[in-house]
């Protein structure tokens, strides 16, 4: 074994993360054995507290430190409209943006042959079972612009057809800074097409 | 703020780390999220035991789980060959050649102006010491082959001239298995430089 024990150890333990093979996970390890060992005392800690002080949301699926999660349980939030995101995470970048004031739905996944993710993996059920219990108007589909994604809101929007209700989905076009010359022609295909007056 | 505080906070610790940013740092967290409480404790468990199972060895300076390290109370090894490192993983990694027969001793460091670390920060006067109460013939200086790896190898070398004592380095030529072509232009110098009979 190159390394001590305890060194070896953590370093497996790092190279289980994405993306990060036995050389990055060496540097790791090197620069926390020289922190101060309160430092490390955290990083142990909040580690160990990720899932115990966090929970699922009975509501919408997303992961949060109450539940229902704060979105959920805030009545100032427009219970008429649904966002529909394929993870929490999507949820909380949205979220960000502080320019959306109704209320979500994880689906938990994008439809995905490859990693034997279908319909049944898909909190399909639960979002049908929202959407009738509640006084919804409209529900914007903001998943992925992938393939993945694309079948998905297509797959879920047959869904929500028989209940009448108005779905939309995020505007395809350019992204703000980009510059045309290096823009992919699907983008450059759909900022065409999705044109808007000025 | 974007995320639960356990994650916000966890996220805050990764990206800590080199080379990882929040992006990065986010990665992980909602990797770790998924993965089972057992792993997540070990993750934890690997980390705290970092510091407290490791220590530093007196006789050399690398960092090992006993003190003096394995290498250093090994009778097997050659007291009279003694390699100086510039730091602990350099010495695990020449020890992973399984080639190298005698002891080390971990500098703790290369001179560089800009990181402000100067002669003083650098264990040699503890190297001196090791060199004249032990029966050493030999003194390989594996430095990195870089400005502050020869700088620090010419300042140690000059220290050591009054004890004459044969002092060697590592040798400079192409690395195996690389393309003439991509090959820079000091490396392609050195391996003229030092090039041997057939």
């Amino acid at each position: 074994m190159k390394f001590p024990a305890s060194i070896q150890k953590l370093i497996e333990e790092f190279s289980d993360l994405p993306t990060v093979g036995p050389k990055t996970a060496e540097r790791y390890v090197f620069y926390l054995l020289k922190q101060d060992p309160e430092k490390i005392k955290e990083l142990a800690q909040a580690i160990s507290e990720l899932q115990t002080k966090t929970t699922v949301c009975k509501e919408c699926n997303t992961i949060a430190e109450s539940n229902p999660c704060a979105i959920c349980s805030d009545p100032k939030r427009n219970k008429k409209i649904l966002c529909v995101v394929s993870d929490a995470r999507n949820l909380m970048t949205i979220e960000a943006t502080k320019k959306y004031e109704g209320l979500y739905f994880v689906l938990n996944g994008e439809l995905n042959h490859f990693e034997d993710i279908d319909p049944e993996r898909l909190k399909t059920r639960q979002l049908i079972e929202k959407i009738k219990n509640n006084p919804v108007e409209e529900i914007i589909l903001a998943l992925n612009p992938t393939i993945e994604g694309e079948t998905t809101a297509m797959y879920v929007s047959k869904l929500i057809k028989p209940l009448n209700i108005k779905v939309t989905r995020l505007a395809k076009g350019l992204p703000m800074g980009a510059d045309l010359e290096y823009v992919d022609e699907l983008t450059l295909a759909n900022a065409l097409k999705f044109r808007n007056e000025l």
